[in-house]
């Protein structure tokens, strides 16, 4: 047994194998988590988090490194969390061997996390969150999620970040690709990254064309901005982080960011009330109430669906 | 709204349209599933399921369509469904199509049904097991259930049928594959087909190797046949459905039969059940309980967990 309230005390005080060591219990889905994430709860809602996402070669995470330097400069802590939901395997060593995040690895008021989500009941929905909490309750400021691999789970990290950056780069067709994935839709902003290379100011063009047939906007909606930057040099990051303050502030004054937390935190109940509810449905197996009615439908005394009303009937009187 | 009584009497009947209906009903996952499940609960039991799982190119379709013709000579009405995991399109165009099922097609004691799992709540443990149902009272004595497709759908088929046959083909590596695969526990019968090729009797002989392999065995034990067919020129298949009616008795008279579709209830019962709270739980989006557990999560004052058991104790009152 892990002394959770003496691991939460030394994550508050940002120790990172504190902090690392909540999110392996995350990770592997720990009995004490719900012990853990009681003791966070109060520390929680503080940090700003950001999803980035985009296709492979976008230069998410050289941008991902460029925001951890931009907001250091600003004196703030940053996490960034790597979510792989097509890895099973996990550990950090796939984000430390990158040579950018490197530059990071020695500052105590960086924290560098990759997390595998495949496995995971309910995938992503169930155990990003959850790091989130920890890194939140950590103290980290500005929490950068950032998915590695590719396909609709870039979609959730975007439903977990109270704001959702979605990157392109010339040349790559992107532009309607992102319309077809639906990705203009959660994108809050958007970064046509590599904007020295030919065509950058053609994919602008055209993204902004696109968000333009959008519906007509109400007075204080949000105008999604198009930042172009170069990652590499950090060319255009310091613009990338005031479109993401606007972003924040708009969040904040709106009651928006209330309304997009209320909602993560909704589907965070669903997921975990799912899981318990398909473990309690696990536990049965080899009781005797589920065998009998098993008995009785394979007689067919019984339908399937009359002996499913019974079993949830007793479900939760356990 | 379908009148659900008038068509299980006309499925009882064994009018193949009646029978299609119900099956399309299930794959459709109609409302109405429920009534015609309780409907049909009378009916069942009757039928024998035989399914058949093997590697892509080991002969499965003509295998199915000999042992048709085989149990036809012996004047059983048969039913054959081909369930597709990896596909959401259905409609028995896929079985249509192939030369060798044609030849039952005009016969009316046959029934040949594809059916598509894919995008099912659960998966092939929802779906099968209730066509199953919809053959079994349709007065179908034998129902061969067959994969169409790869992977570990195959041993969920296996589970949904009284007797698991297990194909193999001579120069496949299949032997070594099928120990990787578990396969050999699976296998109640094993069919070395195309046995006229090189290599068919040191695929057999490797396979008894294995088989001989498992735990010494107590008397009564089922001994797991191995046997060699030709199936498009139909050689073999004869001793095929003897072994098949050997293990049906043997079945019968251990009470393994039984077992095993007990538990097969039991696992129908619980994916019923999983997805009957799953729905309830989707129902709540946008309900005031579920907002408001949310908004105390989201302001920290209440931790993930304590509100999906508050979630989860009001789930069944409803």
């Amino acid at each position: 047994m892990i002394d959770v309230p003496t691991l939460v005390e030394q994550a508050r005080a940002g120790r990172p194998r504190a902090v690392a060591r909540l999110i392996s219990l995350v990770e592997n889905a720990s009995p004490q988590l719900r012990e853990v994430m009681a003791a966070l709860a109060p520390y929680t809602g503080r940090a700003y988090t950001v999803g980035l996402t985009g296709s492979p070669g976008v230069g998410k995470s050289t941008s991902t490194s460029a925001l951890v330097s931009a907001y250091r400069r600003l004196g703030k802590r940053v996490a960034v969390l790597a979510v792989d939901p097509s890895s099973p395997f996990s550990g950090g060593a796939l984000l430390g061997d990158r040579v950018r995040m490197q530059d990071h690895a020695t500052d105590p008021d960086v924290f560098i996390r990759s997390m595998a989500t495949r496995g995971h009941l309910g995938g992503l929905s169930w155990a990003a969150p959850q790091a989130l909490r920890v890194l939140d309750a950590a103290g980290c400021d500005v929490i950068l999620v950032e998915t590695v691999g590719v396909g609709q789970s870039e979609v959730e990290v975007a439903a977990q970040a109270d704001t959702t950056v979605v990157l392109l780069a010339p040349g790559m067709g992107d532009g309607i690709q992102a319309a077809k994935a639906g990705i203009l839709e959660i994108g809050d902003l958007f970064v046509v990254n590599k904007a020295d290379r030919d065509g950058a100011d053609a994919t602008a063009r055209e993204l902004n064309h696109m968000l333009g047939l959008g519906e007509a906007r109400e007075p204080g909606d949000w105008r999604q901005p198009i930042v172009k930057t170069v990652a590499a040099r950090e060319e255009g990051i310091d613009e990338l982080v005031d479109a993401l303050e606007k972003h924040r502030a708009w969040l904040a004054e709106t009651g928006e960011l209330t309304v997009r937390r209320r909602r993560r935190a909704a589907a965070e109940i669903e997921a975990i009330a799912l899981a318990a509810l398909r473990s309690r449905i696990g536990d049965l197996r080899g009781d005797r109430h589920l065998d009998a009615l098993a008995g009785r439908v394979a007689a067919g005394e019984l339908d399937p669906y009359g002996a499913a009303d019974e079993l949830v009937s007793g479900l939760t009187d356990r």
